[in-house]
């Protein structure tokens, strides 16, 4: 199987799937051509989510602003699973996501030949290496990608000629949050908005459990109540839940929480705690 | 094959999609992921229209506003196919289209384990069930899933130990639109419109026979074309039509019927009879 | 294979899906849905640019304004591709892209008994006729119809008794720019717009070797980079580049060049050359 993701829009990923299908009759599987543009963090965020759901596959993955400037190229093994990728930091946080322990990730950049283009390297560059790896894993497991081991995509992976270790890829660290606390527990968060949905869901980066076990908390000095899906409050009402993903959302039910809580992609966002029962 | 429905956008659906590769190699055909937001009225309207086209399959319909408030979650058999949808009406319509008399259906709840998240039960719940759905299909007809009739369906299904069945589950009837006649025929209709279109176009809940053999009508007054294709009208000129579905359509020649008639899903339209000759 | 076109939105082409499946269960692989409504020439630009990269396919293309109007419909082979379509010249300019040589082409109309509706024809002539050729194709290949040849594809269309040979399909040709000269080559191009994509790339029909040479360029007399990729001027400045289909394209780094450029498709756009170094 391999996965693609971009920011092309349409028909640009169709061409992707036209050059793999040269070389290969693996299982493609889009996972989203319409993420933020021009936004590796996005796309890291939202691919950190997706893909520890997939058996062992190869994910192509094209988020790509520097296309054509000289930025490498990567092939990143994490676990049973293969990131192909610009360097730019995309591959990082997925990559952390899918392996096993911290040193259960090998990074290499690949050897590329001057492209046609430069500007569509997921024609050029992405679709053919991601279709070579998934060639390589599929002779390495006789075709059984979708359960194979680490050991097999290492040894697979090894095989290839224009593959370098990359010492020192790009890599893109989400934020903290910054956490007060007094001898009761977590009195405030200072977080930040990671990414919007289709929903015009907020979600942060302020892990669940520092609010879940709360009723109310303050959204920017705003009373919310923290709940548990968005049916526990009215429709049209603010809410602050734990998403599925692990981390704080403010949402609007039957609503956009984008819209309400006046939040965008960067922005900050404070989590104050108040013990009201009302 | 499974089909997948829902109004998440994306990158959710390649969530769902992950977790059934975890279960099986069935394919994955996506029907719609755009579908109005918490809407399952216009779910059930499109799936009614579209599931009947395919051979029997999964189709595991996620359009569900009410996500983690203790709904209950159904797998629906209708005729040789099966429907996996929360129970809030979204599944009775198209399992009536796909069901070949009115006791062709059986309808179950599932029995959930308390799932990893209150928000995404499209990955926790629906995904997993129509995976081990086509699981035991694939099972039960050794691998001849698109080629099973009834018989084959219910014993598969009987053989799951986590389907109770549903004596009573939500069900979501379409309006019926009110008809006046005399003696020549139909004089006037009031209907309602169920779904827009991305073209625009006004579907609404008229069956086409009963307008179908007119040349003009009145449509809330003003006069309107009676024609068989877009293209009878010059551009940005206004039409009615029967559409595919065999329902009434308001729209515009290479332009937005929801616009020309003011339209939205669930306004009122009312076609009057109108016997003129231009 | 079977790759799907359309301007339908959802859930339109997943009726076609469906009734595919329904006679074949040959790969079905989406090339864009969300192509400009009604425009049979925007979608012969991204065919002819999307579908060369595929290997040996049927390509399911409906942008249909006339449908029901008595139009014909087409089924184009070339090279070893099997284009069906609207006779509304669609398919004539991937066909040539597609062909080995301008005799590489053969073109039949299809004999369509009166189809369930008038105003989906992708579902009710293009997808059947799709998998019918695909049926045929596969017969003839004994299954490998995405290595087949030239000839199978002949001899499996001969056998298709409803196909009679199109003396005069609808052509569409896309305008050649105007090019002035003088002795030092060339000075300037008048151009049109012929697609935006998804990032607000303006794209043209001036081939790029006109205008590779140069480093600056004057663009509707603005002065404006000629590089090779957009990472090459900082974010939010202009640019002109050769894109990936080998046109000149007039973008926005990290930005829309259609807004900065004022340019629609069909719009005029004149590049005179301007030899500064700055």
């Amino acid at each position: 199987m391999i996965t693609l993701t971009s920011d092309f829009g349409s028909p640009y990923p169709a061409a992707m799937k036209g050059v793999i299908r040269r070389h290969t009759s693996a299982e493609l599987i889009d996972v989203a051509h319409d993420l933020p543009r021009g936004d590796p963090r996005a796309a890291a965020f939202w691919l950190r989510f997706v893909l520890p759901e997939f058996p062992p596959a190869v994910h192509c993955a094209v988020i790509d602003p520097g296309v054509g400037t000289g930025r490498d190229a990567l092939v990143v093994r994490a676990g049973s699973h293969v990131v192909v990728a610009p360097d730019n930091g995309l591959a990082m946080p997925p990559a952390r996501a899918l392996a096993a322990a911290e040193d259960d990730v090998d990074i290499w950049t690949i050897d590329v030949d001057d492209p046609p283009s430069a500007t569509f390297h997921g024609r050029d560059v992405f679709a053919p290496t991601a279709a070579r790896v998934h060639g390589a894993l599929a002779d390495e497991t006789d075709g059984s990608v979708s359960e194979m081991g680490p050991t097999a995509v290492v040894d697979a992976l090894a095989g290839l000629e224009d593959l370098s270790p990359a010492p020192d890829p790009v890599d893109l660290v989400f934020p903290e949050p910054s956490v007060e606390r007094d001898d009761d527990g977590v009195t405030a968060v200072d977080g930040e908005v990671l990414a919007i949905d289709r929903f015009g869901n907020v979600i942060t980066n302020v892990p669940g459990e520092l609010i879940a076990e709360r009723d109310w908390i303050r959204v920017d000095g705003d009373l919310t109540p923290v709940v548990e899906t968005f049916g526990a409050v009215d429709p049209g009402e603010r809410l602050v839940t734990v998403g599925s993903h692990g981390y704080v959302e403010c949402d609007v039910n039957d609503g956009r929480g984008d819209g309400a809580f006046d939040a965008r992609p960067g922005d900050s966002v404070r989590f104050v705690a108040d013990n009201v029962s009302l």
